[in-house]
């Protein structure tokens, strides 16, 4: 009995397994529609592997700032630095023709989850100097 | 007359020029701290400027999904693929060393200003049938 497959168990394992062509439309589009949506959507789903990446490494430098500035005791926020880098992404994605209001917000988002990680940082470092 | 220059009007016609040394900790700090926080910054700054070139790129492939749906008449979201794409994000983080619940609140973030352009792509579609 313990060798039978249970292919419900088996799907369970597998539910990380990722179907790029899982849509709530499908059976409701024609089929050359679906493909052509399909198709822009490997282009997605490659752009977001790529993003995935890149924040990873972007975190890594940011981490390595969070460290500097628990040793040295400085302050987890830059405003002057943070304004700097949000005129510059600003006009950065008028050249990429990105909404820059866009770039503006998604900047402010990652700026804030890096300054929340120097605040761990900093409060891990206090901690362990007591 | 006309022919003098004005230094303070070439300043603000340069106003948009970014200096990577920009910061609110500016002699604050020891030379030889501030040299390698800079060296950090400058890596961050190369992979904002890929970040936003990349999320340009990403856009325009939702653009083209948004104008697949206005003239199939196709609905802006589609909660099966946005609950795929999730998923693979956060193995995809998980593989990257990056915090798969950061990874989530990114892909919420970037799927909410999509499904806006969707809504709008729509309605001018829609406006351009009348």
């Amino acid at each position: 009995m313990s060798s039978q497959i249970n292919p419900q168990a088996a799907d369970t394992d597998r539910q990380g397994d990722y179907d790029p062509k899982t849509s709530s439309l499908s059976g409701t589009v024609r089929d050359e529609v679906m493909d052509e949506l399909l198709s822009i959507r490997g282009s997605i789903d490659n752009f977001d592997a790529q993003l995935v990446y890149l924040l990873a490494e972007r975190f890594k430098a940011t981490q390595r700032v969070g460290h500097l500035k628990a040793v040295h005791q400085l302050p987890a926020s830059d405003p002057g630095r943070e304004k700097a880098q949000i005129e510059r992404l600003r006009r950065l994605a008028q050249e990429a023709h990105l909404d820059p209001e866009f770039a503006e917000k998604f900047m402010n988002f990652i700026i804030s989850e890096v300054i929340r990680h120097h605040q761990t940082i900093s409060a891990s470092h206090a901690e362990n100097e007591n």
